[in-house]
């Protein structure tokens, strides 16, 4: 297992040792949210696959400067340049100024990212705000051959480009193919070639989100803006990009070939996919009924679930699987994946608590457990390995159980093992896996409480023990509870 | 007191008749952060404020589009056009992106809001995101000959449009007054008149914030984003522009300025000011070492403070004075405030519970009441009287505790009246002033009722009453309420 960090470069289809083009500086760009509706399960585990990402770096000791945009124009319904904007269409429908629903979602967007405990970029630019450099971008294509202009549009020109670059280097797909199967819409008349791209759009006179530029009025492509603001904030050339697998063509593709036409250099060492989400074996889908947003399943407002699941909760299930793997969320696996987080969040409590007494050195124990630490990090550095990496913490569980259910105390192994133990188990869960202690539902805890005390004090009322139910009244008045017996014979409490 | 809203209007210096241009739509635009350090208390105080106006405008059944901006760039460290970009200052200063800076301070800005309880704006657009907006009213001032290029920067031309236009005519200064107490910089020689402002500024090699213009690269004035901005979203004439005091000279006569000379309009109909904030006497300032931000203050994290204060509490305090008038702050404001703040949200949970019995009307009891309901609007309809508002409602707190102490019923009015009451109650608390209700600390009222718990257990055991020390303990297990005896004597417990 490697002791240095190793990422499964999707451009190389390898396994390849990280080392940063600046070191100790890191450049991540993700892909962000097109902020035309609420944000989807998958899409939250895509941004969780790199906020692990980003944690670890960060664990490594790198300095991270992490851009995730927010895409804010340009994303067109269909994908091939056709159709609405998908802001300006959802403006259309809810009769709003487009910048509204642009306000509305990335509201909601944070939201979902706080309430998954995943931690902020270092940036987060949104694509209206990079007209200007968008315009600059699309003006060194045109000026080195890679584009041309018709009626107001500008397209990228992928065969020009393929004579000298490799087009489908990323997605492994192969130009003939594509153009092949590429569909026939109406008004890819404008394009020389069926499978090139706009980088800018004409806006016609219905189209609200519009600025000026040299060939009229328009908007930029949405491949465009990721090109534009990755490069702006992380230079020409910088080391990790991700996405979601459904990114990779022909969002990645384009960025790929808009930056080598525009500036003659590939801008990305590292290219990262995430792997897909279904619910109990089906993709998730609108058409199919079984969409399930994030607030829902944390409310469990849903017809498909049996209960609520807190954000930790779905946040673990993700992790237990690869980051490019498909994963597969049910009921049954969001309960065991609750259980198994209560098991390893305890043995969190349970090993801050327990004392260490100097003993014997008990060799077995005491290399299983250095071992098991070191996994940690091993299975990390194997290209992100959360799958991996829980399982040598719930290793890690059983020790700390063990030394609980044998005399209450840490013993038969070295001090520094179980310093390392502490810190290793705290970090991985905390830090790099980001599992924070969700609140245990206080109230309905205290509810629990009092209404033992309660009944406690019934009874001492029934048997005409004035002094027990007087002092479980007046204590409680102290701590600023108020008992009120009610005429239907119940006894509530309120506070304050 | 009038029954429709009247707005005391800084341009004219009259309170008015609030008549929206285009109703039932009304646009309001607030100055918005500059985000390149902690979001001060006095800050906080004017976003509130036009959180209050926002509220109520939506009470009264208003469609409000509320645009609050972003300052990310162009906001100079001199007022007077000299000087470093504030972020861009701050970026070296720390080291980072200026965009970093720009996201750090936007996200504590935020969470600061959540945590008063400040509805989020319709549009909150970035200054960087409206660069080409920005290039084009530049334009449009130059066409109508009102502003001048000098080396790459562009000037208002202030004597110009005063042989035409009135400048001061917000502020009350008078153009002859400014020219001569105006200071003498040193590159000031630019500007073919002192009282001249920047409208585009040459950025030098070492300006990292920079786009191409027509003028050579540069960055836009700080004025000019405003004035871009609302007309963008609220159209060139709107209804309300709200800021601090500390604006409306020069930045807000600089937006009139601007849109009249770019589109021959007045921008706004009703301008409002915000009153300043004091802590115990004095303006608060780093300088003066008496600057507490709203975060220590819900930490209680400042020498200067006795104890923390609630978000609720601040949110109070600050609405008990009326918004254009000035505030100080102190540890005795803050403490009176957090008890009377209580004494209003406990009679609101009063009155949701208490049963109506029909009976004999009270005339006096009637007429009081109806009264005091009918003040929270008219005070709000003068000029957003909260601290009257809030009079009103501590009136009705008297009314609802006394049909408490009464016998615990309401009766001797008329269910009209009672219905009138609750709503009018629950309204202006929660909807109107935004005071919601605040967690009461459950996890120490779990703590104090669990020690009384434990107690009662340990007296049973102490006297051999094992079936009530373990009714304790099982009821509690089955709460998931673990106890231990500790060696020491102590008994403590844990939830899981």
């Amino acid at each position: 297992m490697p002791d240095q960090l190793h990422i499964y470069n999707s451009l190389t289809r390898k396994k390849e040792l990280f080392e940063p083009l600046n070191p100790p500086h890191v450049g991540l760009y993700v892909c962000g949210p097109t902020v035309y509706s609420d944000v989807h399960l998958g899409n939250v585990r895509s941004f969780l696959s790199f906020d692990i990402v980003y944690r670890y770096l960060c664990h490594l000791g790198y300095k991270v400067r992490y851009v995730r945009n927010i895409t804010d124009v340009g994303h067109l319904v269909d994908d091939a340049d056709e159709g609405e904007d998908k802001i300006a269409k959802k403006a259309r429908l809810e009769a709003l100024e487009p910048m509204e629903i642009v306000q509305k979602y990335t509201n909601g967007f944070h939201k979902i990212m706080r309430l998954m405990n995943i931690i902020d970029p270092s940036i987060e630019p949104q694509a209206t705000g990079h007209i200007i450099d968008q315009i600059e971008m699309v003006k060194r294509i045109i000026d080195n051959g890679f584009a041309y202009e018709v009626n107001g549009s500008v397209y990228f020109d992928v065969e020009k480009y393929s004579q000298q670059y490799h087009y489908g280097e990323l997605s492994g797909r192969v130009i003939e193919d594509m153009q092949e199967s590429g569909r026939d819409l109406d008004s890819q008349d404008e394009k020389r070639n069926k499978i090139d791209f706009a980088i800018w759009k004409n806006a016609d006179a219905s189209h609200i989100m519009r600025w000026p530029s040299p060939w009229g009025d328009g908007f930029p492509g949405w491949h465009l803006e990721c090109s534009v603001m990755s490069t702006k904030y992380l230079g020409k050339t910088f080391d990790i990009h991700g996405g979601g697998m459904d990114l990779k063509f022909p969002h990645h593709e384009c960025e790929i070939a808009q930056s080598v036409a525009a500036d003659g250099t590939a801008p990305v060492k590292y290219w990262m996919h995430g792997g897909m989400l279904n619910f109990e074996g089906k993709k998730m889908s609108k058409s199919l009924g079984n969409s399930i947003l994030p607030e829902e399943m944390i409310n469990g407002d849903s017809p498909l679930l049996d209960k609520p699941y807190s954000p930790m909760t779905i946040r673990f299930l993700m992790l237990q699987t690869h980051y490019a793997s498909e994963i597969d969320f049910s009921n049954k696996a969001l309960q065991d994946a609750e259980k198994a987080l209560r098991r390893l969040t305890n043995a969190l409590k349970t090993v801050e608590k327990l004392p260490f007494v100097e003993g014997k050195i008990d060799e077995e124990k005491e290399t299983t457990i250095k071992a098991l630490c070191h996994e940690c990090s091993e299975h990390m550095n194997d290209d992100f390995n959360t799958a991996k990496t829980i399982a040598a913490l719930f290793g890690l569980a059983t020790q700390i159980n063990t030394f609980k259910d044998a005399g209450g105390k840490v013993t038969g192994i070295s001090n520094d093992t179980f310093e390392l133990l502490k810190s290793t188990y705290a970090t991985f869960i905390l830090e790099v896996l980001g599992l924070k202690e969700e609140s245990t539902g206080d109230q309905s805890v205290l509810n629990d409480v009092m209404s033992i005390l309660i009944d406690i004090r019934n009874t001492a009322r029934a048997q005409k023990d004035w002094a027990t139910s007087d002092t479980i009244r007046n204590r409680l008045s102290e701590a600023n509870i108020i008992i009120n017996d009610n005429k239907d014979g119940q006894t509530t409490f309120e506070i304050g």
